[in-house]
């Protein structure tokens, strides 16, 4: 089975809702999952989507809808009654969709919805869930686990989990805890399978368990599930006691959305878009770092108002190179560190040793550049200061973007500010402005 | 338990690897993972690494390897014989691992290896492995796997599950085949602790099974598990038997890397680098855009030749504000086309609605920016024709970037050319030339 969004399945399925036919509606999705079913409703109009959605039973409808982006979630939610909310999508959900869902609800909707919810365990559950921080490892924790005591025997475990695993959509590890609910261990269900029925779990139990804090940030759940290969791991509160569990394919969604958001940053793009966003959306989100680009274009033009240009007009020939080459430097230099500090992959290097290396690379490069240019230009133009004055410039602005492009994220992330921020239009408006000054205060010096 | 790597723990190591002392060497990496040691031996000069590698038990050492880089990997392996790298190696891996650690090894030295393997079905199995073509799902995937037949009873199916899971390291899914060996669904471990024990597999199996062909691109398994939220994905044959499973980790360290190459390729950076790379590694991986940005710089000037700039030398104020935005412009586009094609997430427009959406949002992004700028030219520069020169060539170029920033990386899509080539360096320096040669001639036209 390999599904494919087609144009022509969207036309089968407009005709069918035009004609109303929820029979034919309901075997077209039967062999169909979540993701694949919210796909179509994405490219639906809002009313064929809401009739679809209502064509289909409760399991698949909170399926999908944690599978939609959140305006559209809401815009399908809109006609249902908070007890509709409950019993149709919270109470079909794992505890941190769930929370997820509700979340997006204003206050007073969410105590709404939260009153109608029968089981107390499950409502205090979601409240605790919706009281962490955006993106912490409480937010993004699932109350469902199986968790079973130190001194149980395999069997008394076995009878236990078959009770709590009603609860679990899906069992990967069980827990262990002690007799104060502190988290202690791990066992696989393997070893249950492999282990005789009397062994008791103090005898079998794997004590290497790593956990998380409830305030621990989402980027160090990733990095540590990423790090050691988990599938899942536990969330511990202060008191050590084991109270919910990350999995992967929720941090796999935020690994990716992090990636995704540094590369945005770097391309001048200020909000997570997509090419099928409208034009208001794409516009809005391009033109803060267009405009940007622009002050740093006038900033320029200023600059170059400082010198006498008219004196040396063929100093203009080079303006586009200097701009550029210090532009492309720092964004190099830039993602480097920017990577780097996203995976925690600095190293030991303190600042001295990184600045030597980082001046020693763009000495390198800037000498590689600097004699093909120079071979060219005296080539091209027989004036004979103008190379030297051009090659200097481009070897100093090569030195100074490097440094620039380096410590500006390294600085940024000190002060707990996002160091992506640095990367892009930011460090190449103002490399260009550095450049170009530094570009005319030499051709001054020389020519 | 939080790891964390200090220069003090280095220091520390570093003495007892001086003093020799074995005993105090393990004890301080027993209640380490092997990524934390992989990490403290990442960061030891090459000898001190191998000491401190011999030092440890095997099944430790090859957990260590396969997180090491790949060139340090096979320092570390040159003195072990072809029988010590089975033994202490790959016979404390799984199938996909030990294929990782083999696939680096000379022809002959792949040879010897697999000759010296006991087991002849893991012998064939890694055989099996490395014939598939790297990062396709064949070559992702591991041979271990629990599979059980539709005709047992749960008791049966977990009897034969016991022996089966021996092999394998982390059981999640419990694959059901027929009797031809064809994969026709799957049993979660939940079922099978819920179900009464002379159930048959046949009535309570789930047939709604996802699975890849071995020749199925990692970009392709990658965003099938991340969209069908999948810990494990089952591959199958040609002749739909089922050969093996790709497990997330795998395919987190692959969705990760994808993202990087896309942001390493827009920043101008040709290799996977770290700032923790040795001078010459960085140098080298940053040269070919800067060569190819000061062609871009070079051609730019010639075109700045083919103009009487010394007739209008005020015109050379605005050449980094007419590169600059194009450049800004088309890093925009292509960036946004990049993650779109990479989440195959382009929804069902055309290309001539996409080139009207393209044009309308440049459009109006140009408008707003000429504005602005005319209203800040006309105050600097009383010259009344400069600010109309300045303002429709910044419209023209604007909407030419975006224009080329969108389609040049949909056209290398087309032809199956990785459009992340069309970011970065590349479409700046194109958007430079193209946006000069604009900016000339209508101030030729104008003025």
């Amino acid at each position: 089975m390999n599904f494919q969004l087609t144009q022509d399945l969207i036309n089968e399925i407009e005709i069918l809702i035009d004609v109303k036919n929820r029979l034919a509606l309901i075997q077209k999705c039967e062999n169909l999952l979540a993701p694949d079913i919210a796909e179509i409703i994405e490219v639906l109009n809002l009313n064929d989507s809401k009739y679809l959605f209502d064509v289909l039973d409760d399991e698949l409808k909170a399926d999908i809808l944690i599978e939609l982006e959140e305006d559209l979630r809401e815009k399908l939610l809109e006609n249902f009654s908070s007890r509709e909310i409950v019993e149709d999508v919270i109470d079909n959900l794992e505890s941190d969709d769930a929370a997820d869902v509700i979340q997006e609800f204003s206050k007073e909707k969410q105590e709404e919805v939260l009153s109608k919810i029968v089981d107390r365990q499950q409502a205090s559950d979601l409240v605790d869930l919706l009281s962490y921080e955006e993106n912490s490892a409480g937010a993004l924790m699932a109350k469902e686990l199986i968790n079973v005591r130190e001194d149980w025997s395999i069997l008394r475990c076995v009878t236990e989990m078959r009770k709590q695993a009603q609860d679990v959509n899906n069992v990967y590890t069980i827990y262990v805890v002690n007799k104060n609910l502190e988290l202690i261990g791990t066992v696989s269900l393997k070893t249950l399978l492999l282990t005789p029925e009397k062994t008791f779990i103090s005898d079998i139990y794997n004590k290497q368990v790593i956990s998380v804090k409830t305030n621990t940030s989402g980027e160090e759940v990733a990095r540590i599930m990423n790090k050691y290969d988990l599938i899942v791991l536990p969330v511990i509160n202060e008191k050590n006691e084991l109270i919910g569990r990350i999995t992967i394919d929720d941090v796999v969604d935020f690994i990716k959305e992090e990636a995704e958001k540094d590369y945005q940053m770097a391309s001048g793009i200020s909000d997570n878009i997509e090419p099928v966003d409208n034009v208001f959306t794409l516009t809005k989100a391009r033109i803060p770092w267009l405009l940007i680009g622009m002050i740093g274009g006038l900033l320029g033009a200023q600059i170059i108002g400082l010198f006498q240009i008219e004196e040396n007009p063929i100093l203009a020939f080079f303006i586009p190179l200097i701009a550029a080459m210090g532009g492309n430097v720092g964004v190099q230099s830039s993602a480097i560190i920017v990577q780097a500090l996203a995976a925690k992959n600095l190293g030991l290097d303190n600042w001295a040793k990184r600045f030597v290396k980082e001046f020693s690379v763009a000495l390198i490069n800037g000498l590689i550049c600097c004699i093909i240019l120079f071979i060219i230009c005296t080539l091209l133009y027989p004036e004979p200061k103008l190379p030297i004055t051009v090659c200097l410039s481009l070897l100093t602005v090569m030195i100074f973007a490097a440094l620039f492009g380096t410590f500006i994220p390294l600085i940024l992330n000190k002060y707990n500010i996002d160091p992506a921020l640095a990367t892009g239009p930011f460090i190449t408006t103002m490399n260009d402005v550095i450049g170009l000054f530094i570009y005319f205060s030499i051709a001054e010096l020389i020519l």
